[in-house]
């Protein structure tokens, strides 16, 4: 297979020579190697400046970021034999790991497969193909899961905003097998099933599997409130760990409908209550009635998705934090967690100190969680580094 | 009690209400209150320049950091009475965390408690007085600790270089009960003696007792290999959680003892090697004899002590870790740590990377770890964070 070469201009190497996998437009020398002359999807060799190839590259021409790097070896391109090789590699790791078939499988960049995403529920898997290179190579992709991981079922949940930028339509379909509405899973010992056609991403979030797992400890006897709940993945765990009571809030009932299907899986119903609605309002509401809880779980969606929401999106991890803080007991403890990429760690602990000062509390910082090692960071792209998860306790100022 | 007044510059108080506990002389109103007027040891009220007051603080008139926040409520003056809430305090935490009694019991700043460390050993506390104002109520200190632990025994090791400039001279002395030379203790399930008079700073280090629980999915069956081992916290462990085998390189004989007092003390003799040395000649020679790991522990005392130290301590992590990654094998898990409080963990992530990188390996940033929950983290305060545990998997770059 001989592939068309994409020229670097002098330096762009660099980056890339440092252990970066992303090559941005500009860095192209589109005087010899035209981005007009590539299709999204198309495979190329990645040349410095002097020639010297770098290594296979995955094309969108039509992207800021035009070309991901699949190999620092130009004998290597993206088949069925490589998905096989790299998939293998990634299901070494999570086998060592985790002592139940879940978790994330394939975490993209980090993975070296850069546009794949696979969870895997047993023997059910969830794929996300988000780049065009990997839409072309659907079925290598398929037929290397099927071979590695003889699964019974694959969802391809192929409707991410990521994909509007390759062009590519957005589907939901089942390519192989039968994949059921709920899924089951096992994640720190507790039983649970996501809905992995309806809900959220693939249908479950393992990344804080690690955070929650750390719960254990400061909610044994505690009454636990979970804003955000989505289908209970921390709640359930809580009283599962053996909180005494736990309170889910959030605005979907189809996400509380499954908070009440995991909690029963786990005989823990007459533990877990749901309160469905806003959480900002749900906060002043339990403020207003003198509700009180030992342990806080904040773990809301990205406030901030873009660079231009960081000001709003700051206010409002301040805002959520705050009141939160204010339903805790006199020695509480406050799990604040984030998946936006845009909001640093440090930023969350400046807003969490700048809250607890605010309500004259002192405050001691715990334990700093991150994404599962099942989500690999790239030590080169940020962007790969996303989850944060902050242990706070809180006591009175005496 | 009535205490004289410490008063502030215009707008010096800023920093210490956005929660920070640390004055520094060149803060102080000198012509108003002269820090001449104050012995170190002493207490006074904190005033803001216009007079209002802000708590109650630890002078130390000579030092740059002249005065620490005991308190915010000028009626809390450090007395009997304070020092057994705040150790109370400090317990109900550490009970909630941990079945054992075996942990940091306070850690400075971070407990609202500065100057005062004290890390307990089932019944025997080993504590350190690094501020003049605890060392003056080092018999209330005492009281204190016995009243609310009842323990057998009490070591005072104050014999670090922070007393110098306190001016109080060092000291090894048992005020209370008795202390043997080797003192039990528990961390994770594994048991492990301790030399508390003898051994380096308490001791022990409980400071990486979440990061070493954190390897036990990685060593399973694996050759480990423990650079800087002391007397086994990693490396003995490691062949608690199931290693094949371990190496523990340390320069020091009497260390060395320790980890195979502690190997046996859990039936591992014969899993667990001793090799004394300097740690950067054994690699050289383990590289040599073609020696290979599967999981690399690299946890050396801080190379960055002071801020000048920082490029040659650079240098020094990026060795040691670049030599390690030499000895690993085609799929290997490197775990590098570091005490320095000043390396940051980004830099030492791009540490990493750069070695990965010269040896033309990829890497995965699988765990960031950090100090455990009995090392709390005061959120105001970047110098009571100090430890860092990453994590990493090396692979060929294919």
């Amino acid at each position: 297979m001989s592939l068309p070469s994409l020229r670097l201009k002098a330096n762009a190497d660099r980056r890339l020579r440092a252990g970066h996998l992303w090559v941005y437009s500009n860095e192209i020398d589109v005087a010899a190697t035209p981005l007009g002359g590539f299709a999204a999807g198309d495979q190329a060799i990645l040349e410095a400046a002097g020639g010297k190839p770098l290594g296979v590259v995955a094309m969108s021409p039509n992207n800021l970021i035009c070309a991901r790097l699949l190999s620092r070896d130009v004998k290597h391109v993206l088949d069925k034999s490589l998905l096989v090789h790299r998939i293998n590699v990634a299901l070494s790791l999570r086998e060592r790991l985790f002592d139940k078939p879940c978790y994330r499988l394939v975490f993209g960049d980090s993975d070296l497969l850069p546009g794949l995403v696979v969870d895997r529920f047993f023997d059910i898997l969830v794929v996300q193909l988000a780049s065009a290179t990997m839409e072309q190579h659907k079925e290598d992709v398929l037929a290397a899961l099927i071979q590695v991981c003889k699964p019974s079922g694959i969802l391809l949940k192929n409707d991410s905003a990521a994909r509007d930028a390759e062009g590519l339509p957005r589907y939901v379909e089942t390519p192989f097998g039968v994949v059921p509405e709920w899924v089951a899973l096992e994640e720190n010992g507790v039983k649970f099933e996501a809905p992995v056609i309806e809900g959220q991403k693939t249908g479950w979030f393992y990344d804080h599997r690690m955070n929650r797992a750390r719960i254990a400890p400061y909610v044994k006897g505690k009454r636990v409130l979970d804003l955000f709940s989505y289908i209970g993945g921390w709640g359930v765990q809580a009283a599962a760990f053996g909180a005494s009571d736990v309170m889910c809030v959030d605005a979907s009932s189809f996400a509380l409908d499954g908070v009440e299907r995991n909690a029963a899986l786990n005989g823990l119903t007459d533990k877990v209550a749901c309160v469905e609605g806003d959480v900002f309002e749900a906060l002043k509401q339990l403020k207003a009635s003198e509700e009180r809880f030992d342990v806080i779980v904040a773990d809301p969606p990205a406030f901030i998705k873009r660079k231009k929401d960081q000001k709003n999106g700051e206010g409002a991890y301040r805002r959520l934090n705050e009141q939160a803080m204010r339903l805790l007991n006199k020695d509480g403890i406050l799990i604040s967690a984030s998946c936006s990429m845009h909001l640093e760690e440090d930023n969350l602990q400046n807003i969490l100190l700048t809250s607890a000062r605010h309500l004259d509390r002192n405050m001691q910082l715990l334990e700093r969680g991150s994404q599962g090692p099942d989500h690999p960071v790239h030590p080169a792209i940020a962007e790969t580094r996303y989850i944060k998860s902050l242990t706070v306790r809180l006591l009175p100022n005496s």
